[in-house]
């Protein structure tokens, strides 16, 4: 039997409300909640944005200690921020995603709890704006116009350098490993998915690490603008109703408290009104997708089999595949890594819409495109993370099987250009692939040149690099 | 300070895995969750998914006694799937959607919850897949491979019916209602965003009503393929290990549960292998999302101002806008609504990728197909809701403002043409553009005709229809 | 030597203007080509949206007799218009897509390209307007807002229906051939790219096979709403400077001439001001390219080889592959085919943006819109008749190989289960993983059963479907 | 009567075939001609990219030489190569973007041209293949593998630094300038399309500036990744069949003629494989793309009336709009830009889906990314030009109109806060709204300060930015 929920009563200039007693949200919060029935709970607004508003709503109060906001005021705000910051309060932040366009419900959810939970530590009542006000002392010198573009920004460059960078490293890092100990292993090379001259595995993993590591590239790249900050713009990028100096001042506050460095926008009016820098890091990531897809596509392929397919890397098991069934492994991990990547493409789709579609001083599609920034951030992150530990380390080369349909290869055949002239050669590889042979089978059957002679010729490891001048 | 958590202690052919000793689910849903740590809580499977999977275990569980299922297992596995169906058990289910991409471990989900719930029904002991095996009992005669698929067509078929289409529905009837009101007001049209000739605004009001009527249309039209179960497909569409006639029976059994009509698919190798009709839905669910940002887009710039804007649609205020500025009511729904639109348009990317992307026998971007179109119908169904309670109803006209610009347009002078010709009306109207005249100001001026005859023929409401031939 | 340019001033209410002497086009054309100098002439308006204007304006003009359109004149106008409709004139259209988002600058190169070629044909000079006025006669009760919509709607349906939907039925028809020709051959099936159970290649072709039929279907349900011309809405849809009557007559013209059946649209607000049935068609189409990517995919992998890879296809050779690689067929119509459905993707993004973003009286996205759509619609056609012709038709069953693999596949070992128990068939199949056995010499080794058992028992003919109950 | 085409006879190892006999190109387009009948000729590979195969086979034959190429063939493929970037054989190149996904047969069409104009020059005879053979001299140490995507690089970097920057450039200067001539012209500010604090109309397209020039940026950090060449990686990346240095001399040869700098790929498995180069540069457009939508979009709506829209612009008039109506003014450049905008935001969905889905050592939707790429280049540089030289450099502020709804507006009100108090201002406001009166009119009914007072407190100008501190 649930106990009954208690009540306090607040109220907003469309009159009173009623807000559970033990929230620390108030009257603004709880309306949109009513006006915002879209998408229940899996929708609300990314954890790390509340994160980077606790960041925020921290730096302002103390850059606002220099603009006349009393210092233990500020301190509370500070306090109450951190808790904010260390996702503690994370439960009082219901709302969702589809609410004002401009975040501008969550930037007073944010500044009711921060003014709340400042007040109940200074002694105060919940809902009664005092000792802490929620706009006059939270939202000082602020605008929902300009806090949460900053928020925007400031969550996804946190992201990206705490969580998704590290996260490439780490694939980066094994598939270079893996590169590395496959260097010796020479395998048949495919083109149009057809068989074609040889390379080694490790060769074949370097693209791969290539491609990571320009992703990498790419996404540290964007942080240059997402360092930008909005904040000091206010309503429509003026700064009217803030102070010379604030935007400068949080701007470095924020890097102080994030570790991250963070500029003042040099332009506040595009700083609202557009979120260029946004679909500029969608791009980023929707080309790591795009890599992503490649690379766990050839793995799963290449390990697919037991007996059927390619088989020539061996996947970890992470899971009963078939009971019956040993040696089928599904390449689960692939599996989730592209379905990732089909996020992320979509995300980018959704990110590009909600930019190209705002109107004068403000875009007002600010919250589905950080929504969907930091998702892709995060699969991507955790993608990475799963693909690498639960994959990528584990992967094995089957070094019999990728040896024995090499050597059956045609395609080695080109070796023998230079010592009976191509046509002879292509007598030998139409006899061969005629008559299921082997090439040194054709070869002997021919008498085109003696066992020794294609031992010594028909060498693969003489076809992995441009010859000497 | 938290009671111990207490583990039961589960095997699978990996090897023993520690689980929650409350918990339903058994060891493949435990290790899913060790080995796919991609997203957390927010990309779980989708609750209605779970449900149609309920929906499915009940309906096999019953036509399974036919087969063999002694009657008391079935029994307590349909009660326990009504547990699932009802939402009871939601929290025993979570995985996220980034997994294997046949959504094999939500199967086994699925399975280990309704077969520990069974067993406590009949008075087992969790774990001990006795009386009520996961698989040999829950999951008899079927496969992860159909029953992942079949669920994603009851889930997708259940929310749009029953969610999706009476929400537009509801948007359809209220634009409905104000087209009649509105269908006396003569307003001005607008094309290039340029003045043009005259029109009412129930007539502009008629061409969302019919866009919201077609988006049901076709949102209806997607539920034949939808309609079509794999349930009888298993592994790789041939439907070894069912009986014969399994599939038909199972589909019969879910139109009875569900209410809705469903047939098994007449080829099962489709059905498994590709999910065209996830993109064909997503691809309706995209143009209604298209026809949302054109009308929500019209509403909010009809409806800006209070004195700088178009200034024509009084739109309901719903929460606080600027305090010190009255009327200044911002289009908050329209942004929510266009938002959701943006991200129905990316959804569509992300569909349209993973459906690109399957290869033989099994698409294996099914979880997130199905992620990406509950998501869509979902947010697509509470915003058309939200949108019509909280903005269409209480549009109203403003007919002073709407009567006083079209006076002023130029536009009307056309009505002059067959009085006075062409080419005396153009004079008429580049003097009043030239020197900020209204039109009847310039030709009284230029003394075109008399005041009685202007009144007598510049009247819009001639200007808004057909001639009788 | 080329001979020096001949050129006729016409004037526009700008002022003069030097137009080709030999070409029909006039002021308004040629004003569009300074003004618009972008992308150059790939991006030309398509061919048969041109066409459709021929077909529109020989409607109307047959139309506009019964509305006092001299019957010389009209039989003129319809004479050019036949021209147009034979893509004779086509070079007399060089406007680009990227101009007024309303077409306006099209739809006046139609007229004047028509009334020049009917005033020569009755023996007038060009430009002159006379007998043959490019307004008053060829645009007569017509607007540029209610003339583009309409012939995009009619170039559509007739490219609909005169080429995409024969081409898709070739291609069914030939993957239905290849279906019953195959059916008899039994090979591995792939999930997850890993063996699996067997199907016949046949089954596996009834997938596609499906996916296309269905294509079909989706691509027909979509010429409903296409088939609603706006013609009829002049300006802003509300049929000013129209007789009652003239919509309807001009539907019932175009469905003669062209043979399809077009209605007037009952809406034409929303005839002008959206274009949901583009975008509508666009998604349908966007599946097709889905279940073709697929499709070619498959065959691509299942024809790759041919040592190295899966092999159970020969893909017929159209080109030169590697000459001293005999069997290095690539799969290049596999090729163009999702090239071309990645164009298709691409279009319906391009679509749905266009499409989201009309505003009030009139979308102003026609000219993008229609040209995606008609690239899709003959990309796709092209693409199904290229890929049949030269791939489908030709592909044969490698049924050596098929056999070979399959029975090396240790799937086949679940036919002992009912024989031996799922233990020691675990053992065989174990052992045969482990050893790179056989599963039969697995199990002669292991002495589970005879090998005349054996070979009784594990037949993969016994797979491929559900057991009577 | 069309003279009797003549035609020679070629022979490829399909047997022999009729190329017309004018022609340079041989037996391998030709047949590709036969092959790949899709989409005509608008989808011909794009001008530039031909061009630069000219480059690269000019660069290839000067290397050459160091490795045994005779001097006279190196001087005639150098010439005819010179003719090949001229433009003037764009004729030879018939074949379309849906051929070999390698684009092989474009690579031949090159070899064949060239090698035909050479023998020419050289006074051999055409197909004879002497001298200059196509395959031994013009695509000396070349592979289509290595070539094609050379080619791909080489024509965006050209065209993007010759072409669109220059065109943005060109852009952003002329939206400085009107930034700069607007400097002291005060406005209302728009947020949410609603009524909002002032702002300068300078620095409203202060915005618009930064976005511009960002996106300079934006395009050019992707020449990076576009520079590195795959030449030298030929069949799979190994480089099989080229001298050590070849690959580094050609990158060096390429950006003497070329005139921008090129370098070898450092990893040229990742060259062949992927092109997430292009997905990037595609990224960057597609960002563009985004600032162009909003820009435009702006523009249009801030042009909108004459009479019944926001009227603070006049956008300049270049072609006739209704003849009755002075002052419609169509924003037809904002509208071949918007519609440039959702074109590139098309193509970035085409390369993302063609970029996922390469395989193995080589992708194979090599044709389709470069064409869409290509486009996206050249329909921004059009458009920007276009826009700027017909929109942008001739756009007026209606300084009058602004004035007078700026000083309407009630938003003003916020200067009287720190003289009246939140709570008088509040009625102030609330009264005008209510009663349609002006802010002053209001302020003097309710007595709550004097005329002067009034005028010397309410002043836009003080609202334009922070205060001192």
């Amino acid at each position: 039997m649930a106990a009954k929920q208690q009540f306090r009563k607040e109220k907003d200039t469309f009159g009173d409300l009623q807000v559970p007693a033990e929230r620390y949200w108030g009257a603004q919060t709880q309306r949109s909640l009513m006006n915002f029935d879209i998408g229940g709970p899996t929708e609300r607004m990314p954890p790390p944005l509340i994160k980077a508003f606790g960041v925020l709503k921290k730096a302002a109060a103390t850059v606002n200690t220099t603009y006349g906001l009393p210092e233990d005021i500020a301190k509370a705000i500070a306090a109450a921020a951190d808790e904010v910051i260390s996702g503690k309060l994370i439960d009082e932040f219901p709302l969702v995603v589809f609410q004002t366009g401009s975040g501008t419900q969550t930037n007073m959810n944010v500044n009711e709890v921060i003014s709340n939970r400042a007040i109940e530590m200074m002694g105060g009542e919940l809902g009664s704006k005092k000792p802490v006000h929620p706009n006059d002392h939270v939202n000082m010198s602020q605008s929902s116009n300009d806090t949460f573009p900053t928020a925007m920004h400031v969550a996804a460059v946190v992201e990206i350098n705490s969580n998704l960078l590290p996260a490439m490293q780490e694939l980066h890092d094994a598939l270079l490993e893996k590169q590395k100990s496959f260097e010796n292993i020479i395998k048949i090379g495919r083109t149009h998915l057809q068989d074609a001259t040889p390379l080694t595995l490790g060769q074949e993993f370097s693209g791969y690490v290539t491609q990571v590591a320009r992703g990498i590239d790419r996404v540290k790249s964007t942080v240059k603008h997402l360092s930008m900050l909005a904040q000091g713009g206010t309503a429509v990028g003026t700064g009217l109703n803030t102070k010379k100096g604030f935007d400068e001042k949080v701007a470095a506050e924020i890097s102080k408290i994030t570790g991250y460095e963070f500029v003042t926008a040099p332009n506040k009016f595009e700083a609202l009104a557009a979120h260029d820098a946004v679909v500029e890091a969608s791009g980023a990531l929707n080309t790591v997708a795009v890599s992503y897809m490649k690379i766990a596509n050839d793995i799963r392929f290449l390990g697919s089999g037991p007996r059927c397919g390619l088989g020539e890397l061996d996947l970890p098991e992470n899971e009963p595949g078939s009971s019956i069934m040993p040696g089928k492994v599904n390449p689960t991990q692939c599996e989730a890594l592209t379905m990732v990547a089909a996020q992320v493409m979509g995300n980018n789709t959704a990110i590009t819409v909600g930019g190209a579609t705002g109107h004068f001083e403000l875009n007002v599609f600010k919250p589905v495109m950080i929504k969907n920034l930091l998702q892709s951030i995060r699969l991507l992150a955790d993608g990475s993370r799963s693909f690498t530990k639960n994959c990528v380390v584990g992967i094995k080369a089957n070094e019999e099987r990728i040896k024995k349909i090499m050597n059956e290869s045609l395609m080695l055949a080109t070796c023998l250009n230079s010592v009976l002239g191509y046509d002879d050669v292509a007598k030998i590889a139409k006899k061969a692939h005629k008559e299921g042979l082997t090439l040194k089978e054709s070869a002997m059957q021919l008498k085109a040149l003696s066992s020794e002679e294609f031992d010594a010729k028909v060498r693969p490891e003489l076809m992995l690099g441009p010859e000497d001048p």
